[in-house]
């Protein structure tokens, strides 16, 4: 199972037969008479398979849901796409009957252009909320990406930056691994940097297993495969992939109505159709789950305003559900945040946390301690409740460094569960408050 | 019912046969080598009656809960108090058999001052958590305590000065009415500005009606009046009292350790003992009630870094739950506090927040406006999931005062909620980011 995975350029359109692009159609600024032209920011992606492909997506659980989420959980249930079209700027979120109207449009406008059907076009929108869609100008972006599709030489790149927000770079990689002898490819683009704690399912609806109220980014990923999948076994692969990435990831706590991740598979590589839990499966998997797990950190580490980064491990925790709800309060805490900024150990806080959220706590059997990312030489603050005899300098080197783990052992069974967490800084309160004299840094 | 309720000077000694004092015993800085003398800040004080109590108290539901809401939950089940003592600069929080000690010793060396069973005193603490607490210097703050206990003409300010931690003003208010031709008097003071979300229950257990992670300060309040009134219906009193108050309001979202809401009713005013539901009850509740929310919204005012003061109004929900649940998302949304901080009518975060809380919510029954503090003249920003023809400047201005209120109305029901919220501010960052190369500023 322990497959060679390496790291190799190309970013989405590294598997065979993707062709990416990105431009600037002026989506963000139109019509605030703030000179349309400042930045150029590119705004809008394509992504497109040469031939038809398997698809597979997950999706917000917020039950505010924008047209483009909507229009993709029908369309992905089919199991075939062959183009995806994104844009930045706005969300099309809280846009009612003309912003489904609109989302369908770009589908179509794309699907006319390269002669496919419109229900294997799908459409991702971030940004705004609650401002239609400038349509003119997202077509004239649509025409002029499909012009340049697979022509730029920065093509995947410039498609990944169409895709930002507040992120302040880039985010994707590429990965090739062997396949029954096949050379098999997985690249990817994600973008994110507020607004961040995903929860998404396959169909936009709450399982019951997902943690009540403890589901809360506009984060959007495109990931693309050559290898050959039916559209089953990726949807499994991707379920799984997302609950150990982008749903254990967290900045501010907040839930976005976008939250979107697709995969498209379109078998150039020419393995063997494999089945859920085949070793072909598990080979496939481990490299999805790779993939995301990456572009999910990036996600944290670029979010905003974020100084430090802190992977909040949660163990013995009497069910999944307990180590989840521990996990996400420590992770979630504005008292834990801003310590972790000050560079300040605080357990007394997380066990603050611990103790309020809904996992069993017993304050007497809790562990906590810090390490480097690797998680190795744990130096423990408490054990069994009790203050170790560890120095606070000690301790302040221990959450000094840019990146750290904090281990947090409840000693009552043997559940864990992992989030990837972020400070909360000045930065993020400042560069959220936004400026009323300019509404265009308002919104979603 | 509707009784004339006046305000009166005099704070906690307001009522017959209260006495209070505040004094400076260094409790906070003791050890840390920073001068301990410098500031003074008073940091013990007591409050006692010159006779025999009814009692009831309310503590945190936090399952960390600290060492003297352990004491005060086992005795306040008795009915019966005389005195309590409470210090701020240490929370006596996580600190084991030893805290357990120390907090039972604080009541029985009072008690021995006053000649009164020690299991009729009663202790709170605030301030750091996991350091024990430096008993020879609040011994000896106790015995300066009772010594001029009823003596200094600001005795109920300074003991409401003692018990302050990042506060930046003393809590207090006292209120009379007519009950049965008697004069009723209750006063309160209280503290609180960080870790403020209480949830507390009577026995500090939660009930399984309280939200789930949905509870989440340290505050303490200590309420005394000369009602005569047993136990039982006091209990009562306070648990419907503190539903409407404390328990409805965040700075944070954190749920500290120590929360605690204490009654003192010495029945010294004389009038006829009432039960619960009888007309006089509901007199005594009314006063209650308002002497507890003026207090709540006093810490809310205060809170760590707060600029704006938002009423979060949640109507038309399905059931009690999904109204608390979509106004604790909205007054806990990080992006949604920081709109507010930049004065942001940001009704796209809002519903955001709503979509993703556990509540039931259908976008195209939302609405969401913005009205002053007396709740008249509602301007709104979103009709039926749709954005209403007020514009921008109308609704940034509707969003600029110190203290506005927010109304959603979910339109699937008659349930309703309200929180009282603040915004968040870099002030707040600033504050609890700590300063690691001062111990003193870091904890609980």
């Amino acid at each position: 199972m322990k497959q060679k995975l390496n790291l190799v350029e190309g970013s989405i359109v590294a598997p065979q037969g993707f062709l990416a692009s990105g431009v600037f159609c002026d989506i963000k600024r139109l019509g605030t008479g703030k000179g349309s032209q400042k930045g150029k920011k590119l705004d809008l992606a394509l992504i497109v398979s040469e031939v038809p492909a398997t698809v597979a997506g997950m999706f917000t659980t917020n039950q505010v849901c924008a047209a483009p989420v909507k229009v993709c959980v029908e369309r992905v249930k089919k199991g075939r796409a062959q183009a995806v079209v994104v844009n930045s700027g706005n969300a099309n979120a809280c846009t009612g009957r003309q912003g489904m109207k609109d989302a369908r449009e770009m589908t179509s406008i794309l699907a006319r252009q390269l002669h496919m059907p419109e229900e294997q076009v799908l459409v991702g929108s971030t940004g705004r909320i609650g401002v239609t869609m400038p349509m003119p100008n997202v077509k004239s972006g649509i025409l002029h990406a499909v012009q340049i599709l697979g022509n730029a030489p920065r093509q995947a790149e410039e498609a990944a930056e169409a895709i930002m927000t507040s992120d302040t770079k880039p985010k994707q990689i590429a990965v090739e691994f062997m396949l029954d002898g096949k050379k098999v490819r997985i690249g990817g683009i994600c973008k994110g940097a507020g607004m961040i704690q995903p929860g998404m399912s396959a169909t936009g609806a709450r399982p019951a297993a997902l943690p009540h109220g403890g589901l809360h980014a506009t984060m959007l990923c495109f990931v693309t495969t050559d290898v050959a999948i039916d559209a089953k076994a990726l949807q499994a692969a991707l379920q799984e992939a997302v609950a150990h990435s982008f749903n254990r990831i967290t900045v501010d706590g907040d839930m976005s109505t976008n939250d979107t991740v697709l995969v498209l598979a379109n078998g150039l590589a020419a393995n063997e159709k494999f089945r859920v839990q085949s070793s072909g499966f598990k080979v496939f998997q481990s490299a999805l789950n790779h993939v995301c797990l990456e572009l999910a950190k990036m996600i944290v580490r670029d979010g905003e305003g974020v100084h430090r980064v802190v992977t909040v491990r949660v163990n013995g925790a009497k069910t999944i559900q307990d180590a989840d709800a521990a996990a996400r309060a420590v992770a979630n805490s504005a008292l834990v945040k801003t310590s972790w900024h000050g560079g300040d150990p605080n357990w007394g806080r997380i066990i603050d946390a611990i103790g309020y959220s809904a996992a069993t706590v017993v304050e007497e059997k809790v562990d906590i301690g810090y390490s480097a990312p690797n998680g190795e030489k744990i130096l423990w603050s408490l054990k069994r409740g009790h203050p170790t005899k560890a120095t606070f300098r000690e301790l302040c080197l221990a959450a000094s460094p840019k990146e750290f783990e904090l281990h947090i052992k409840l000693n009552l069974g043997k559940a864990c569960a992992v989030m990837y967490a972020a400070d909360l800084t000045e930065h993020y309160v400042d560069f959220n408050k936004g400026d009323v004299t300019d509404p265009t840094t308002l919104g979603g």
